[in-house]
């Protein structure tokens, strides 16, 4: 186990930091280690789960993954797997033994590096970690409304992103800016999240230059060698499947370069029920499980140990339209059966905080709830697009994403253990209230009032009257009143200058040399 | 075990009803019988949860309950308990092996008889039952606003709740019909909730003659002799401690007049953290389970063997106004804790779909989902206030009915168990889709799409623009277009006729004769 976080560190640090600052606004939860105090809950038995398991060393050794790229086929090839009789000269069937050889030094555990320590993050064991929302298209605010992407929405959902306590790792772009070139695009948006933020990013694998810039803008940006990069996971990367059954170039080549250098892969199939996958859930979780199973093998064949966490991301589409669906009955089974497959193979999780509102209303509220339910029961070490998904992944929230950090953080109280011991029992406090009295005077309830419950920014108690009065205001306008608010907070991270001159000077080379050939 | 509910012939029944009358409207899911599987979740170890119940024992044994009720007192007394030295008269004292061997005889399940027997509800084991809201003293809806309950307001929900399959039973009244007079208030809302609905139906405690009027509706609607009564739990009726440490006279006789003739009491402690008891959980629970052993214990006192719930309430207040809070981190805690107190103990155990916001906005939909997470993850057998709760229950909202009915639903289809078989494994599929291939066209989706998933009235995955085009609807505005629709599928149940006279000439007797006496 490596675990070299220290949440009583964490705190005082960024009390200190907020100390010197004094910007005021909402209360929020502090930051902490969020850990899991029970056991996930099981959807399918043991022997059920050992069936999905089976069912998908089948596909694997039978039907095969489609592996669109050169090295990594022959770098599978050299490990023992093969083509595929009379099929696409790319496609790779694995014995099970081979699978399971492979997979087995994937750790069960590591730190995830942040370019402030204070945001270092162990990923896996009970764990939970959550992100922001990533790679939405589109942005929006209820005084705009919906727009496509652009820097400046970008920068202010990273400074949003950055001061909600309740985001711990970004998982990519909280929104695509779409106004920077794409040869260039990836140089100043990273750029962007380092000097905006203190928290871990990702790096979207879109062709091997991008991947090693990104990597080089982190190594920058945490002022360490490329040996200690090595030693010490700092980024991380997603890569879906092209479900069924496919793994794409771009996608291969990130796990080359993301594992050889000991860098976070989070492996998620896009196994939608009923469209990419089958329309039962078993049979989309089996095909999850294969695709998943194929690319946690690919990670360890580049590099035995290297970190790999196991994406779940089953969901259902509506049969009537073919709209993807979230939050579902269907998600949350597929969420909890995720994370037993992870555990069976002794792998970190990763779940998703996801829905398929067009607003933040009743329906964005309960889908969410509902995923994170799934999540979080389900045993998710990472909860990926945590705060400000909307309308299943096509639109980045600013009122959503101060929504959702009000969520996870009553979600993260939650985890909390519950206190027993003498004090908390409180029979002597029951005592001298006695029966028909009121606990509010008495000094067990003074001393410990303040903090005695999570206090929400978003929710609003007050009588109907009350609330009345002041215009019923719903839970997106109260949202959207923190978002400036929250933004006024926004301080950029302490950089040395040294670091940070060389940050800048690497993206303006690389942008006075064209960043990289554009292939789309 | 009692369990002589028959899915199956449930499902046919209703099928045939809705033939008989082809009323369109929104597709609902079918009526079932819920069950959890999987185990509950432990919020407390055991060695935790023993050292709650101990210190529940000292609170019964060295504080004390007032019992403000002298023939439950004298039963009491009778049975071994004490008052309690140097204190008011009225408060009882009881030791551990006391409460012990009186709750000993409560049964771990029972069926809870409906007027119509498809409606019958298992209770007890991994059961889950939902009820609709009870006890609202305002109604709204979207068109009207809010406004204090009336009964034709209180008929609309009666009608709306029968109408949903979601609604398992009735919990009381869903709002207040307070332009009935109190003295003849629970004979016309009784009559009401018998002919508009073959769901079973609740019955109030206040006072001697409205338990005894309640209970003989109910026999004369089902048309069976006292005797079947007693033996068939056909009532439920619940009562609240006041807390702290109090049961007032009409709860008292409440038990009763219900335990005697073996109807089913759900005693719930109404304790919030910080007000009407300890500002600590754990406190807070050690105070609810004090109050509900004895509350448990007095049932048994007065007929060993009667049914009793164990319910759990426990929620906490906003510390900086006093507001109660519904659907917080701390109620899905306690929710977690209260039940493995009531597993502990071997009795059912009921939890609430409760939420404290004032519209049915995105804090109405995570508050209900949140309280929705602790209660089935709790192991609750009755979910009480199951649809149209809002406002921490100062408001019965139309449009909240409809949208928990989905909420239920998706619930329902989150428990049913994942299919795990060759067919649903779906190997052959993913071989004939093979990789890049899709899913919509192959007979394994054709043959299943149509049930593959749980469909929802409200939720909209529209895309955006679509959505938009229609006038970019919120889950409110189609929760408020499916009420009259809904409420036009209304068919009163079939009642033998004879019956019916005898019910009407029932309620035309004790009307004349002036209903009960009213000491309020």
């Amino acid at each position: 186990m490596t675990d070299d976080v220290a949440p009583s560190g964490r705190v005082s640090r960024r009390r200190g930091r907020r100390d010197r600052a004094a910007p005021t606004g909402p209360r929020q939860k502090e930051p902490s280690r969020h850990r899991r105090p029970f056991d996930p809950v099981k959807a399918v038995s043991d022997d059920e789960l050992e069936a999905i398991h089976h069912a998908s060393l089948r596909v694997l050794r039978d039907i095969g993954i489609d592996l669109l790229h050169d090295g990594a086929r022959q770098l599978l090839l050299d490990a023992g797997a093969e083509l595929a009789p009379s099929a696409s000269p790319e496609r790779i069937v694995m014995d099970p033994d081979l699978v399971a050889s492979l997979i087995a030094t994937a750790p069960s555990e590591f730190t995830l590096h942040a370019p402030d320590p204070a945001w270092d993050q162990h990923i896996g064991g009970d764990s939970v970690v959550f992100t922001d929302v990533a790679s939405a298209p589109n942005a929006f605010d209820v005084s705009t409304g919906r727009r496509t992407g652009r820097r400046e929405d970008f920068r202010r959902f990273v400074k949003l992103s950055a001061v909600l306590n309740a985001v711990q790792l970004h998982g990519g772009y909280p929104v695509e800016p779409t106004d920077l070139h794409p040869s260039i695009r990836h140089l100043h948006a990273t750029h962007d999240l380092l000097t905006l933020s203190p928290k871990g990013v990702g790096v979207y694998s879109l062709g091997r230059q991008r991947n090693l810039d990104g990597l080089e803008m982190i190594r920058i940006a945490r002022g360490i060698t490329e040996d200690q990069l090595e030693r010490e996971p700092s980024a991380n990367s997603v890569i879906n499947a092209s479900s069924p059954l496919r793994l794409d170039h771009p996608m291969a080549e990130g796990i080359l370069q993301f594992s050889s250098r000991n860098q976070v892969i989070v492996f998620t199939p896009f196994t939608l029920a009923g469209a990419m996958a089958p329309v039962t859930l078993a049979g989309a979780l089996v095909q999850q499980n294969a695709e998943a199973l194929f690319g946690m093998a690919l990670t360890q064949a580049v590099r035995p140990g290297a970190p790999v966490v196991y994406g779940g991301f089953t969901s259902n589409v509506d049969m009537q339209s073919g709209a993807p669906a979230f939050g579902t009955p269907e998600f949350m089974k597929a969420a909890l059966v995720g994370g037993q497959l992870a555990r069976r193979y002794g792998v970190p999780y990763r779940s998703s905080n996801v829905n398929a509102a067009n607003a933040v209303d009743a329906q964005a509220g309960y889908e969410s709830v509902f995923s994170l339910w799934g999540a979080i029961m389900g045993g998710a070490n990472l909860v990926w697009h945590g705060a400000g998904w909307m309308e299943g992944g096509l639109q980045a929230s600013f009122e959503k994403m101060v929504l959702d950090a009000d969520l996870i953080s009553m979600v993260a109280t939650f985890l909390e253990p519950l206190v027993v011991d003498d004090a908390s029992l409180a029979v002597e406090a029951i005592r001298e209230v006695g029966p028909g009295g009121h606990f509010f005077g008495v000094q067990h309830t003074q001393d410990r009032y303040r903090d005695a419950f999570y206090s929400p920014m978003i929710s609003d108690w007050r009588n109907y009257e009350s609330w009345a009065e002041a215009g019923s205001p719903t839970a997106l306008d109260r949202a959207g009143g923190l978002v400036e608010e929250l933004l006024g907070q926004h301080q950029p991270p302490e950089m040395d200058p040294d670091r940070r001159a060389e940050l800048d000077e690497f993206v303006a080379r690389r942008v006075a040399e064209g960043g990289v050939e554009t292939d789309f």
